[in-house]
């Protein structure tokens, strides 16, 4: 596996990926399946893995619950959760149609981390009949990856999950972008020689990856008072009326302390960072020219950026990053959720902290090394060979750290 | 594999296969995990895999539901399913104890028919929560086979599942058990010279088991006027009040048209055949010494059968079947649930049917050629590579002629 991503061709537009993916789902029958872990060739091997003998590790558990981290899949399988409703760029498309990018994400847990993750697509978009399907069949599962819910629904999911269940309730489409999001920036800032505590930093976009990038921001040093979220009416601030929600609200409270109002440009005016998970194109070339010197741009629109790194490179940006994998720096979630939640099955952790996930952003970052880093290279590959292990270890110990470990792991 | 099954010693008792099915379990992390079906090893692969090349199957799909078979794993998946209520002869001991046998239960769908079958293991006994949970997880899989859920609720969920779910649901403590004991019945009467439509039947048990043989009985010909069927209160019959409950008053109807009254040793005065799915030991030499000549005994409860195959060939047992794989003519559900799977998902069935499960009958039963049935080997070893394939062709053609299999297989 490559150390350094090796820029592909992929032109906008272009078919043959889609076409080409479209034959190896169809040859292969789907890209996740089934595998025995235990031989079952005999009578004797039946005898053992299913009757008679399987009774006892039931016996076990249904003596003592936590004994099924000892004896069944659980200390290493993750229910990879959507109900089709924000999938890709596609929008609400359903649950079947939902089903290829949930056994894709399913792939690269069992590639990069080793973890049994198990697509399941439900097929109701009613929040409480959602939270209550998945209550229902989280006992098989260590923990549980949510996909392509639309906000503000996977808010209170989570919310509600994470305090219901036992296991950790990760949405990654949240926290899996911010994680790589945060530490991508933190190595950006180590190139430009500037201090996250100092930074006017814009976030485009307030939806599940915008606002948990915003908060990951404050937690990583972003001073509250420069941190500005726009969304498509401009500026978010306290006692704005326009397209408010709870999330929106809340955003309000914690950043733009000083209420600045106005528009994405008037936000980018002097800005060091601009962040965007919002819209392709929305970013022009002037907006960009506006902001300070050695401004960093993270721009991750899919497929189409908020504005290509071609054009923000002409207009005077040091560090550009994007969502794409034929451009340098992608900002890639495969970075972020199979070392999460492997760091979190070795412990048998009861949850994912927002301590964990920091955890997970220093360790991500300093797999750069200072001598490696440079404008085109500020985070590592989505299919480095360091990466799942090194954050896995930093989760785990967090975990231990924040007592949500189990003690027998 | 073996043809013919090896007797393996399994003493009534001995905790070392306990012991060695725990040592299992706990060093291998359960007995089910997951597996690529498609390389990842580079960023094409990813982008084929994944995004973006992934929006074009899931676009697909959008636009033709149908096409979730064609680029996905639902053509390929079951998901193993219980409540924990009714499991093994451990009875009701929840969701998370209940794991290992699902799992057990997935492993031989993969080995014995290479069908990805995820174990959900579902935390209510509420049979509307567990119709509604099931109903919003099916997507992703092509059939579902329910587990060791207890009656009568299993009876209700799997008749409201068939309806409104338009793939195979499947309870194989019914259906499964079934299938297996009417082929080897048939290849017992083979042996003994005598018809179906002629035979005395007594069946004990009138739980998921002892009806769904009632069933099949009648469909394999066997004459209702003959046949009995017993629970702890004695014979079932038309205007009984004690211990009655709406499937058993459906058993009173289509069985003992005579309306026989009594206890199980009357009914199996002059029997020819009797098939236990009910308690240990509650056979007695003297009952099967009163059963007619040449008279077959299939003595399921399991561990410990109605009656030990040695005690009844002391009294005269021409044929003895158990659920025990100590003993000749193992009666075991893995020579019905793979196949049946098989078949059905060949065909992308939107149901298995009563027809498609008689074909699974007597395609069973043939397998076992004229000239190697016996008294000892009336059915083949569970493990016997011959009769997946060959009852999933049967059950495939079956479908195909009841209208049920999807047009594009």
């Amino acid at each position: 596996m490559d150390e350094k991503p090796k820029v592909i061709l992929c032109r906008e537009g272009d078919n043959t990926l889609g076409e080409r993916s479209l034959e190896l789902h169809e040859n292969a029958g789907g890209v996740i399946g089934t595998c025995g872990k235990v031989p079952l060739n005999n009578i004797e091997d039946l005898s053992l893995a299913y009757t008679p003998g399987v009774a006892e590790p039931c016996r076990k558990i249904a003596k003592k619950q936590d004994d099924v981290y000892k004896y069944t899949m659980k200390r290493n399988s993750v229910a990879v959760i959507s109900d089709g409703s924000a999938v890709l760029g596609l929008g609400n498309i359903g649950a079947h149609a939902a089903l290829p990018v949930m056994e894709g994400k399913a792939l690269i847990f069992r590639e990069l981390a080793g973890i049994d993750a198990v697509p399941i697509c439900i097929d109701t978009t009613d929040t409480e009949e959602i939270i209550k399907t998945i209550k229902n069949i989280a006992p098989a599962f260590g923990g549980i990856n949510l996909e392509d819910i639309s906000a503000p629904r996977c808010f209170t999911i989570e919310e509600r999950l994470r305090k219901e269940l036992p296991i950790p309730v990760f949405h990654d489409d949240q926290h899996g972008t911010a994680v790589v999001v945060i530490a991508g920036l933190l190595n950006a800032l180590k190139i430009t020689g500037k201090k996250m505590s100092k930074i006017k930093v814009v976030v485009s976009g307030a939806g599940a990856a915008g606002k948990a990038i915003a908060l990951k921001l404050i937690l990583a040093g972003a001073n509250p008072e420069k941190l500005l979220i726009c969304d498509s009416h401009g500026i978010i601030h306290k006692g704005r009326k326009e397209g408010m929600n709870p999330e929106k609200e809340d955003l309000a409270e914690v950043t733009n302390k000083h209420v600045i109002k106005g528009t994405l440009a008037d936000a980018m005016q002097d800005a060091d960072v601009f962040i965007g998970v919002s819209a392709p194109g929305i970013v022009s070339g002037e907006m960009v020219a506006s902001m300070a010197s050695d401004p960093i741009v993270f721009a991750m629109a899919n497929p189409v950026p908020e504005i290509m790194p071609s054009e923000a490179k002409m207009e005077g940006v040091r560090i550009v990053a994007t969502g794409r994998s034929d451009c340098p720096n992608q900002i890639n979630n495969c970075l972020g959720f199979p070392g999460l939640f492997r760091g979190a099955l070795d412990v048998c952790a009861i949850d994912i902290t927002p301590e964990m996930e920091m955890a997970a952003v220093y360790a991500l970052a300093d797999i750069v090394k200072d001598e490696e880093l440079d404008e085109n290279y500020i985070i590592p590959g989505p299919l480095d060979k360091k990466v799942v292990k090194t954050i896995a270890k930093a989760v785990s110990n967090e975990a231990i750290r924040n007592g949500v470990a189990r003690s027998f792991y």
